[in-house]
């Protein structure tokens, strides 16, 4: 044994000095890819670009750092938005909550059909009846109440097709991104159609972006003093800003002030967003991810309910040089869970 | 010449060593002393001690970094407010430069009032006659076009009794203490019943708060695109929030989405603001600044037009033990052009 050890000596440490070259050059490669996640090819190269270039003082197209706003859009842009919205999910699921406080629930429409679970009827629901189930969910407590209610949905409910949590369906290439973008002095923020009080619960946690840098769908709350006389804000039905389509601009200067730089987004839902943010001067990023991956996640087109991917969108993406993701061949991987 | 210069070197050398000990002693005191502009006192070293225990992690008060949030009234807290708040004096002086565009308001009141230059009269306008004004000068343009108008104004407009730029008319103190907070990591936020769209246009350069940290009474703005084809927002007689009394914790909460753990008010309309931010859990640090120096800056009581300081605000400050900043005592200057 000893003397075919050190036999084996030299061939053994040429091998391990090999390997040592090789890992430390996969781990150095590693290090130096902001984004792991993403295939090579444009839509990669772009992002990588436009980061560097905006970023640097003596490239003409530097943008100061008190102007790197980034705008992403979050249901199907920075996480999964099939077969519901999650927030959708989370307000059926709370009636049920609901129901056991209140059981005059029990025989009134909508809230009958919900808790019947009846999948076919409540896929017919009118806009007036999903506004009722979104009021009574929604509002009528304090934001304290509120929040805790969501961060214990979210910390236990699952979703069913993935089996897991809501949060872990994040796509960890546009993790990668926020993170990229983070790294070089952007403020990430979030401009989605989702309820601002609602993604605010998980946003940084989830994302890294604070409540205060999460523009959304957002309703009136009421200033007033509980039985103890304690100040209190009691979330009321009055919705301020419908952050969706022309709102999605709106809400931004509403409640950022100034225009991205760079904005993302995956449907007609986002079109305006990424019209009011190409309108801008100097360097500008705008991104639209389409979903064409029906094994790893979902494709869907221009008829489905939730993000809406027209013809049209696409040929304007064309015509303005918006890059479209391909989640199929631009992603290497779709979610931290699946290696 | 020489043997007296000889002679009396040893004396020269440790007088010019006392001076050097003092004169460096003098300025280590001044470079450590994060609020110049302040009076020794209870409210000076109140204010230091806050930022110094919460940014302390073995103190068991500390805040984490991303929960410090200070929040700043505007009007009568950071700068001048009397005899009108300068976004009044704004609008009034914007009538004359609209009339030029639009003659039919010399005939129409409340313009036809404001354009006589009558101020007993302008002193009778009801609220409705106000937000006419308001409307004719804060509305119907796009964004850009506002920025731009307010910009050349303030560039230029002077305070009738201090000669100075409105811009020039910030307490020095106030600006120590914001300056002191965010370089202890804190997020420092205008909570203001000001236009927030008025006060974005100075407040990063003015006060180091960026536009997306102004909270503020907002108007919307519609989504649209000009003759050209290119998008625009266009603002639009619709509030949507009123940032004063409780719509200040309302508009906190839209906004920011997080409650502060400091506020920073002077009048009747922080109250609620103050209340909120006293409510949370933790180490809390809410002041007023009480207008008492009539000789310096100005003087106002319970029956002020602006910035009412009632006897009731003062007896809840002083039960809840809310700092009352007196102007005439425990600031040393008020202006930065004082000296």
């Amino acid at each position: 044994m000893t003397s075919n050890a050190t036999r084996c000596r030299p061939k053994y440490t040429v091998a391990l000095t090999l390997c040592a070259l090789l890992l430390g050059g996969v781990r150095a490669h590693a290090q130096t890819d902001p984004l792991p996640s993403w295939n090579d090819g444009p839509a990669k190269k772009a992002i990588i670009d436009f980061v560097q270039t905006t970023t640097d003082q003596s490239n003409p197209k530097f943008v100061p750092p008190e102007a790197r706003i980034a705008a992403f859009d979050q249901d199907g842009t920075t996480w999964v938005e099939q077969p519901m919205y999650t927030q959708v999910i989370y307000c059926l699921e709370q009636v049920h909550v609901l129901a056991e406080k209140k059981p005059e629930l029990k025989n009134l429409e909508p809230f009958k059909t919900v808790l019947s679970g009846n999948r076919e009827a409540m896929a017919k629901f009118t806009m007036k009846d999903l506004e009722k189930i979104l009021a009574a969910t929604l509002t009528g407590m304090t934001v304290e109440e509120f929040n805790a209610g969501v961060k214990s949905w979210l910390a236990a409910a699952k979703d069913h097709r993935f089996k897991h949590l809501y949060t872990e369906l994040t796509y960890q290439p546009m993790l990668e991104v926020m993170k990229l973008f983070r790294d070089h002095g952007y403020k990430t923020c979030f401009v989605t159609g989702g309820g601002q009080d609602f993604v605010r619960v998980y946003s940084e946690q989830v994302y890294g972006v604070p409540p205060e840098q999460v523009v959304g769908t957002a309703g009136a709350t009421q200033f007033g003093y509980d039985k103890s006389g304690k100040p209190i804000l009691t979330k009321v039905p009055k919705l301020l800003l419908n952050d969706d389509k022309a709102g999605k601009p709106e809400g931004i200067h509403l409640m950022i002030g100034r225009r991205p730089v760079a904005a993302f987004g995956n449907s007609i839902g986002d079109k305006q967003m990424l019209e009011y943010t190409g309108a801008g001067d100097g360097a500008r990023l705008m991104l639209l991810v389409h979903h064409d991956d029906a094994e790893r996640e979902y494709a869907y087109g221009p008829k489905s309910k939730v993000g809406t991917f027209t013809d049209a969108l696409m040929a304007e993406a064309k015509s303005k040089g918006w890059i479209v993701v391909s989640m199929k061949n631009d992603w290497k991987r779709i979610f931290a869970f699946e290696q």
